[in-house]
């Protein structure tokens, strides 16, 4: 029995990522392959070298074009459902990094539309959260010069006329299978895909000739790819390749993937330092019932959110994350202490990347894209 | 059973168009409806007076708001799978007469993205066609102040962000039992109704106040208009009304339309002399299989595609239509004759058409509307 589904649209349980390879058919990011990318970045992200990103899809066909001359450019997008909290940044915080290291075209599409079809919200609504949740993507630091932001309704010119291109190669039988959709979903729903499809060639119909596409995004968002991956060369361009990452954990646990329906699974951008320290007050712990108990027996890293927040964004280094799970497992750090230093360390974060996102304001025209 | 078929993208068998009111739960068009229009028109047009438009939903509606002091725009549209036929400008020249009478703005939609998704052309293809065929709209003689023709795919950032409305209302199982689409269709085909529903409500969009729209047609398009007028009320928009008109028949006999595969079924408004003699020669008609037969037993006019063109287009007046009618029945019009005429008036109607289709070549831009 499955005990978690992962769509596009849907994350439960608590994911098995090494059974998450093999039903969606990709590849696990190897030793051999990070040595790769450091010979041309010097150092590894920490995403990279904690196996945050853990996956892909021809990544080692990037860097054979890449080694012999021919760049790549990146494509990765946001569903703008609402705010965006800090899991929503990974993709993005890596994307930048990835465009640093490789010089590298990046092109961010905010998908509007999908999540006017998809959820019970407006359009209205779903524009205004591109539009906040493009701050949130601007303040990361990405290149003006190389960065192009697009909500797909402000864009749908451009997009429309190359979607249906992938359209006519995706029978419903097909994105049925791949999405589990049925009978009832709406018309728009169904042919989506064919919109999430186009940036990842769009480049090539812009440059009138074959680019190589890169895609960092959260695993969730494969079988978009899957799909492409087989219409792209019907079309004559090259599949892209994906590098996925895992989930950022709840802070209510490791069940569920962060939700903005549950404001108290995350830590938003938007948040104060009120709701920070609340937040993590309450969250979940691998911690004992008792400060004596803890002492004695130690806590459980392994299932603690707090811990999950170390690692995937707030330890220093590697040498850190391992004296906070060593004494976490020892009874020698307890919850309180660990809490805090973790809330301090968020709400600076947060300090700086508000200041940023009030900059990225007066920014944003040289970012966006329209028709 | 059945013994014709009429969607949007398949017309089979000699269709009954009693049966068809019924199948499609259309009105009739009644005399008292005539009357209504005449009382604003003060003359009916040929294609009323003999039933070519010979149906309608919510026609008097219409006639109720514009004897308010609410006048209606008109719609209609063309899917550019090729050249046009004399079939094809049924609705526009009717549309073009409806603008006249009631001074009223028409938007035509020329579906270049349907035409690629639905046949085996190109997007490059079915452009091309797109542009050719505006030539002959615009050659009809329509105001230049009130007509907005458009390319789906050169003015869709306006059509997408209407279309998902439409789309959010319309599942797979809408669409499928209205246009027969199975689970191999692709899914930009189920997704183009709600293209084709936009310019439906395109006017109150940018009024920001409900515009009562009409939309001419050839009967096969009315299952669009079926599904737009369900769903549009639910985005606060008024129903569209609707007039439909019979197929203009073929020359190969009555048991088909006329079709841009079959080039001796009909005549192309880019036809030449030779091709319109040497089509009509061919035509069938209700003649007998021997001149002195068809003197003493006479024709039948009523399988006659020669006499269909007549009653469609060529003939001048109710009274020389009986004429025909009469004068074939008894034995004392004979075919060669009839052909005759027919072609002459064929070749007078296309040498003046084709000189405006090059005029128009240089008043296309201001007809155009693009994003």
């Amino acid at each position: 029995m499955k005990d978690f589904v992962v769509t596009p649209w849907e994350v439960k349980g608590e994911v098995d990522y090494e059974k998450l390879i093999k039903e969606f058919g990709i590849s696990p990011l190897t030793q051999e392959l990070l040595e790769r990318i450091k010979k041309h970045t010097k150092e590894l992200h920490p995403f990279l070298e904690r196996k945050i990103f853990f996956a892909h899809r021809d990544l080692d066909w990037i860097l054979d074009m890449y080694e012999k001359g021919e760049k790549f450019y990146l494509y990765t997008g946001r569903g703008p459902s609402g705010e965006m909290h800090l899991g929503h940044l990974l993709p993005f915080i890596f994307t930048k990094w990835l465009q640093d290291k490789f010089d590298a075209k990046v092109y961010i599409q905010i998908t509007d539309d999908e999540k006017f079809l998809f959820k019970n919200l407006t359009l209205e609504q779903t524009k205004k959260f591109g539009y906040s949740n493009a701050l949130d993507i601007i303040a990361l630091g990405f290149d003006k010069k190389k960065t192009f932001i697009f909500l797909d309704t402000e864009y749908s010119k451009t997009l429309y006329e190359q979607a249906i291109k992938v359209a006519k190669h995706l029978t419903f039988s097909t994105v049925k299978a791949t999405f589990g959709f049925t009978n009832e979903t709406n018309v728009g729903a169904i042919f989506f895909t064919s919109v999430q499809a186009v940036p990842a060639f769009l480049e090539s119909v812009k440059e009138g000739r074959n680019v190589p596409c890169l895609v960092p995004l959260g695993v969730d968002q494969d079988p978009h790819f899957r799909l492409a991956r087989d219409v792209l060369p019907k079309l004559g361009f090259y599949k892209p390749a994906v590098i996925h990452s895992k989930f950022f954990p709840s802070l209510l646990g490791k069940n569920a993937k962060m939700s903005a329906s549950e404001p108290n699974s995350a830590i938003f951008t938007t948040d104060s330092e009120e709701d920070v320290d609340r937040k993590i007050k309450n969250a979940f712990t691998g911690g004992a019932t008792t400060i004596k108990e803890q002492k004695e027996k130690g806590g459980n890293p392994e299932v603690c959110s707090v811990y999950s927040y170390y690692y995937f964004l707030f330890g220093k280094d590697e040498k850190e994350l391992k004296q906070i799970y060593e004494d976490c497992k020892s009874g020698k750090r307890l919850c309180g202490e660990c809490k805090q230093i973790l809330a301090e360390r968020i709400k600076k974060f947060l300090k700086e990347h508000q200041r940023k996102r009030e900059e990225a304001k007066k920014e944003i025209d040289k970012f966006l894209i329209k028709d």
